[in-house]
Parts: C-alpha cells; sequence; structure tokens
C-alpha cells in the first residue's frame, strides 16, 4: 500500500518549529518514506490524498485516559468529587461487563481517531476488552489494568499481568504494548507496589500510575508515610524503570529533583485538573528544567472530551494564567507534548511522534480552510489556539487511513452508539 | 417565511435546565411562534428543518469583542504584551483602511455565524465598515468606535459618535445598536470621560468598556487617581448609565460594592485573560452575590477564535481550578452567561437570549451526533464540556437561515480570503 498526500503544509516536529508550507508527504505499508517540498514522483500510489489547504501533523498521542468512561461522559458532573465517586461513578462501575467496556473503548477510539490521536495510553479493567477494540480499529496504544492494593488477591493481579502481557504486548501489528498500572500512591500499598515492581522487571514492562493529583493525595501519603508521593514512590525503586506519571501537579522542589534525576515522564491533563479543581502543573518549569511532559486528557468523565487539540490549547493558556507570563508554554511546545514528548514518554520515540522517513505513518490532516484558521500568520498558533479536534479530515495509523474525509473507516458509529444505549440501559436499570 | 424545526431536543434558558428532549420549535418572519414538545402543525411552511439528533439553544452572544482584529490571529503570540503591541499589532493598526476592516469584521461574523454565535458586542475603529458588514451578512451587533483621550479632538470624536449613532442605531431591521465606547480606566482621563458620559445620555446609549483587565492598570490608576478602576469611572457618575464592563478581572470587595449597587454588568473573557496571563475574573463569587455576567472572546488575536461554545467550556473550567472548588460555576450557568446574560447586559433581555413564543427567532442547532457527544446523560454537560462551535449546523438570525447544514449562507467565505489576503498583501507589503 503507498500513498500520496499532496499540497498540505507539514509541521514535522524534527524541529520545534519546522514547517514545510507547501509539501508532500509519501508512505509505503506502514512507514512514510517522505516528507518535504513538493516533487515529482515516479512510483505508482494505491491512493492519492488532496492536501490543499490542510496541515499535517504527526498522529497525536493521548498519555493517559480511562477510555471506556465513555459511558458515564457527564453523568454527574459539577458535584462534589466524593459524591461524584460515591453516587455515581463507583455504583456504575460495579456493574460494568467486558462488553461494556468493550463498546465504551471503542466509542473513545472512534472519537480519538475523529479528532486526530493516533496513540493513547490506557488503565482500566477488562482490559483484553479495550486490547480487542485497539486491534479492530487499527489505533495504536498502551494498556495496563489499573490495580489497587485492596483485596488481598495480590498474586492473581500479577498472574493477570504476566498472562495479559504474554497474550497483547507487541500485538495488533505492534501496535499494542502493554503496561503495569498500579492506580496511585494512596490506593497501593508499599508492599504492593514492590511486587509491581518486580513483575514490570521481570517482563520488561513500563509503568503507568497516577501522582500528586490533589492536595488530598498529597495529605494522605504524608500523614501515612511522612512523604510526598514521589518521595514515596522513589523510595520503593519504582522510579528504577520507565515511569508514566499522570498529573504530577503538586511538585515540591524536592519532588522536581526526584523527577530530573529517575528521568520519570510527567503527563499532564490540565482540563481534568481544571474541571476537578485538582490544581495546576507546573509544566513551564518542568520542561524549562529538561523532565520530559507528555500530554493527556484523562477520561471523558473529566474532560469531558478527548480531543487533543483542544487540550493543547488548555495546557498553553492554563500555564501562562497560573504563572501570570503570557509567554510561558509557547505553543509549539504545546504540540511537541501531544507528539515527541509522548512518544518518548512511551520509549517510542524512534517511530513515531514526527513526521519523517522511516518513522510510522501515524498522520493527520487538519482542514484549515475554516473562517477561524484564517489567516494563516502562523499555523502552529492557527493549530493550537484556535483549531479543535473537529477540524481533523484525515487520520492515518501505521499507513491505514482510518478516518477519511471525516468518516470512520474501521468503526461503525451508528453501531457502538446502538451497543452503549444497550449497555447504559442494563446499567442504569431504566 | 414560516419554518418548521422538527424533532430537536431544546435549551430553552427559560429556566437554567429546561429541556425538551424532544421538541419543535416553530417560526415566523422574526419570531419564534412555538417551542415546546413535538405537536401536529396545520399551516404551511416554508422552510421544515429535521432536527433529530440535534439540541437547539438561543444563538449565542459574544459580549466583547473586536471582530475586525482577526486580520492579526496569530501574528504575535507567545511574546511579551508591550512587545506584542508595540512591534505587531500597533504597526499593522495604522495602515488599516476601512475597507481592511470591513473584510476583517466579514471573516468574523462568518467564524461567529458558523460556530453559533448571533449577537456580538464590538469596539473598534471605521466601524462604519463593520455595520456595513452586519447589516449585509444579517449577524446582530452592539457597535462601538473605541476612543482614548490621547489626542485633543474630542469635540470630533463626540461628533461623530452622534453622527455614527443617527446613522446606524437601530438599523439592519433593529438587528443594529450603537454604544459608547471609552476604552479604558488608564486611556481616558476624567474630563474625557465626563463628556462620554453627557454625549450617552443625550443619546440614550450605553458604554461599553475595558475595566480592570490586568494587575498593570490597577496601578496606574491607583497611581493617578489613588483609586480603583471601578473607583474611578463611578466616581465620575459612568456607572449610573447602562455600562457593559469588559473583563473585571480585579475586582475588590469594595469594587464588588460599586458593581452591585450600580448594576454594572460584567463581561467575563476566560480564554483571553489566560492567554495573555491577566488573572481571574471572580465570576462565581459575582453571580452568587447577583452580578449579572456575560461572556465574551475578546479578540481572536487574545484568543484565537470567537467560539463562544469552548468559551464556555473554558469559563467553567477557568472558575473551576482559579477556586479550588469543583463546583464552581456550573455548565448551566456558563451556558446562561452566553445567552440570558449577555441579552441582559446589552438591556434586549426581552427579545433575545431564550427560546421561547414571541422572541426573536435568533437559533442555533447544534448537531449532537458526534462520538464525543455520546452518550447523553447530560445535554447541558454534553453541549459545555464536550462540544465545540464546529459542531454548530444551523444558525438563524431574525428567523433567517444564515448557516445552512454548515454552510454560510449570505457570506462568500473564498471571497472574504481573497480579499484578507488583499489587505494583508498591502499592510505587510509581502
Amino acid at each position: 500500500m503507498k500513498i500520496l498526500i499532496k499540497n498540505c503544509s507539514i509541521l514535522t516536529l524534527q524541529e520545534p518549529d519546522m514547517i514545510y508550507t507547501v509539501g508532500q508527504i509519501e508512505t509505503e505499508d506502514d512507514r512514510i518514506t517522505y516528507a518535504g517540498t513538493v516533487r515529482e514522483t515516479s512510483g505508482e500510489y494505491d491512493r492519492v490524498i488532496d492536501g490543499a489547504g490542510m496541515l499535517a501533523i504527526p498522529g497525536l498521542i493521548n498519555c493517559h485516559t480511562h477510555s471506556a468512561m465513555s459511558l458515564m461522559r457527564g453523568y454527574g458532573d459539577d458535584i462534589p468529587l466524593m459524591k461524584w465517586l460515591n453516587e455515581r461513578i463507583w455504583p456504575i462501575e460495579e456493574g460494568l461487563t467486558g462488553e461494556d467496556v468493550y463498546w465504551g473503548a471503542a466509542l473513545s477510539i472512534a472519537e480519538m481517531l475523529r479528532t486526530g490521536t493516533t496513540t493513547f495510553v490506557d488503565m482500566y479493567f477488562f482490559m483484553d476488552e479495550v486490547a480487542r477494540a485497539v486491534e479492530e480499529a487499527g489505533i495504536r496504544a498502551d494498556l495496563s489494568f489499573g490495580m489497587t492494593s485492596f483485596n488481598d488477591d495480590w498474586n492473581d493481579r500479577m498472574a493477570n499481568c504476566r498472562r495479559f502481557f504474554s497474550e497483547w504486548n507487541g500485538k495488533g501489528d505492534g501496535r499494542i504494548s502493554v503496561s503495569l498500572g498500579p492506580h496511585a500512591p494512596y490506593t497501593c500499598v508499599p508492599e504492593f507496589l514492590g511486587m509491581v515492581k518486580s513483575t514490570a522487571e521481570e517482563l520488561g514492562a513500563k509503568i503507568h500510575i497516577h501522582l500528586a493529583e490533589t492536595l488530598d493525595e498529597i495529605s494522605q501519603i504524608k500523614e501515612k508515610y511522612g512523604k510526598t508521593p514521589f518521595e514515596y514512590v522513589d523510595g520503593l525503586g519504582l522510579l528504577d524503570l520507565r515511569v508514566i506519571g499522570a498529573h504530577c501537579v503538586h511538585v515540591s522542589d524536592g519532588d522536581m529533583e526526584i523527577i530530573k534525576a529517575k528521568g520519570l515522564n510527567a503527563v499532564h491533563n490540565p482540563e481534568s485538573n481544571m474541571k476537578l479543581a485538582s490544581g495546576i502543573c507546573p509544566v513551564d518549569r518542568m520542561i524549562k528544567e529538561g523532565v520530559n511532559v507528555a500530554l493527556g486528557t484523562d477520561s471523558s468523565c473529566s474532560n469531558n472530551n478527548l480531543d487533543m487539540i483542544s487540550e493543547m490549547r488548555s495546557a498553553a493558556l492554563l500555564q501562562k494564567v497560573g504563572s501570570m507570563e503570557a509567554t510561558a508554554l509557547p505553543a509549539f511546545r504545546a504540540v511537541e507534548m501531544a507528539t515527541v514528548n509522548g512518544a518518548r514518554a512511551l520509549g517510542l520515540d524512534d517511530r513515531i511522534g514526527q513526521i519523517k522517513p522511516g518513522m510510522k505513518a501515524d498522520l493527520v490532516l487538519v482542514d484549515m480552510n475554516k473562517p477561524y484558521l484564517y489567516p494563516q500568520h502562523d499555523l502552529i498558533s492557527n493549530l493550537v489556539y484556535a483549531a479543535s479536534g473537529a477540524d481533523v479530515a484525515y487520520t492515518l495509523v501505521d499507513g491505514k487511513v482510518l478516518v477519511d474525509k471525516g468518516e470512520l473507516v474501521t468503526l461503525d458509529q451508528e453501531k457502538i452508539f446502538y451497543e452503549i444505549d444497550r449497555s447504559l440501559k442494563r446499567l442504569f436499570n431504566r
């Protein structure tokens, strides 16, 4: 399969602001073979896409979400956190089946592909069902079972991680990777985290964990262990592995030193942190100090969408008002967070996150032919500060067109809606 | 002209959460004649719109913008304010002609209609050209010349206000109203504001002014007059008139008392306040204390779009993280800001801002048939937290369809782009 994308602008992400104003991209099978200025091509193409008026960007990488929670989008907004969890989310989650999770994940994958996300990092339960949805839809994902130490079935959990890893890691033509997902410092006791660490080492797996999301967590961990969440997990050796730490909102000077020394990959989730009133992650400072900060949406319960283009804008705007400094987190840094930094967090920066020959053909074409994206003094500004995921026209993963002129190719939206309705009818008894 | 919109959900705004899940709307000429549950209709309709899967909302009211500044969208983002003004905006503004302003306004009107805004409140120069664009496009607007006291041509300025008022107030079938636009406390000396006040009184016009936008303004006014910006304008009697005060970011307890006592209409511009690092307007507190707070985007230079749906989300999210309280500014309050509160600020709440028989047929249909707007536990949550202006399918003003299945009816986007390019070529000498 060879595809030619003609006459598009290209934001390569090879350098912060490396743009071809009128360029072309060529792919063969799952790889980019050319990205640059317009040139004569000799070969035959199976598909030629007219990219005139479009901006090509690397497929966006959503480094923290819980895809199946789309089932509960908008169910209990604007109420206090504990009331929301106790009265809304947990009672529903108790009733979830694997099939519910499959369709919830499928809905989110439909949304992500439609809005330009080609890779997502997911933590939930019934993850085999999420893996199945990922394999079928053609998107790329890193998957982990979210685990707490509340029950004493620790050995079973580790056995399940081993099974899940052996069954799914590398599957879907290599699009699926498997991580271990200890939920958070306040839900995992030290002995359990030690077990997670040794299992991850044994498998050669990454860790995906929530870290320092709320002030409540900070005081709980301080009270229990006399430490910050970062000190707590670092003291257990967890940060010696490749760790994706979601949120990292409350970061002391000492924590910053740990993050830098251990190369922790921080994932900023600005809209979730705003909606749940968690606080403001010191992204600008982290980036200036050399920390790799990726971007995520968190679930569509606390966002309420998985639109990574809007999320870039929210990240940039929040840093500015948070630091009272208009130059904080410029637009191109936000794009880096959503692409190259995400790839780096996953250890996949040799194959995704940039538009460059040899890299995977994970590509997004944003249709800039909109009144709000004109004039085009600065394509990066327009993308970050004025576009949204709704402006995505084409999404390719592994060289396959998965969104074609705004339409889903591998997923049937009506079928997904129908199945979601069936799940909800049972879950809500209505 | 009679229009029937069938089978849509309707968010009436008559009460905070009054929704018809499956309803219909009937219009005749410029008015809504029916809005409620589905019913048999006997009359003939010139147009029947299938609203299945769509949410009808009152046309959105953007209470503070500078429409022609779309010409400079993205021109100089992420640089310090004074450098941006001195090196980017002002040199370009010096060269602007009436024709540039006409096309800049037309571009913004195209964007606003496409994203569900039916009324906007505009302050700039060459306002006759903006009025012409408004009249032709069919949108509703309140227009004012932005005025400073820097030059001593005050009498000429007032004469121009009288002329503009008499030529345009009430024009466009009543869609156009004219206000007086003294720019801000820090750009208008007391004697000038006195003159503005008496001219406004003479004409029966409203005042549109920037108030307490930045900490820099607060210290300038304190140094010059020993007052806060609110105390300063109130001391001159300005707040005895109907005043639309844009921004109101920095509000002391004493200022809050003035705002309440004088019934000042505050306009919150969250994305601009974030992008320029101005600070966080105490919206939630203001609303709880009974202040009428409307919503605006500010210009597309400091935003960078005029999408009022995204702006509602930003307003709600910013209040939550700003107050560290997840219940602050719930979604329905954000919708009220963008509709009924805006109408109230303009003194037009007897005709716009709600879907109700007898009101003007300023209507927007949002296409909810999107993966990110499903399931529909809460339509208001989905609208505010997950939708964007790109999801608008139909926009009606005064009972006329101005956006039809996402396409502009009265404006030619390609022509606008072409003319914008011509303007930019001259302005930028390139």
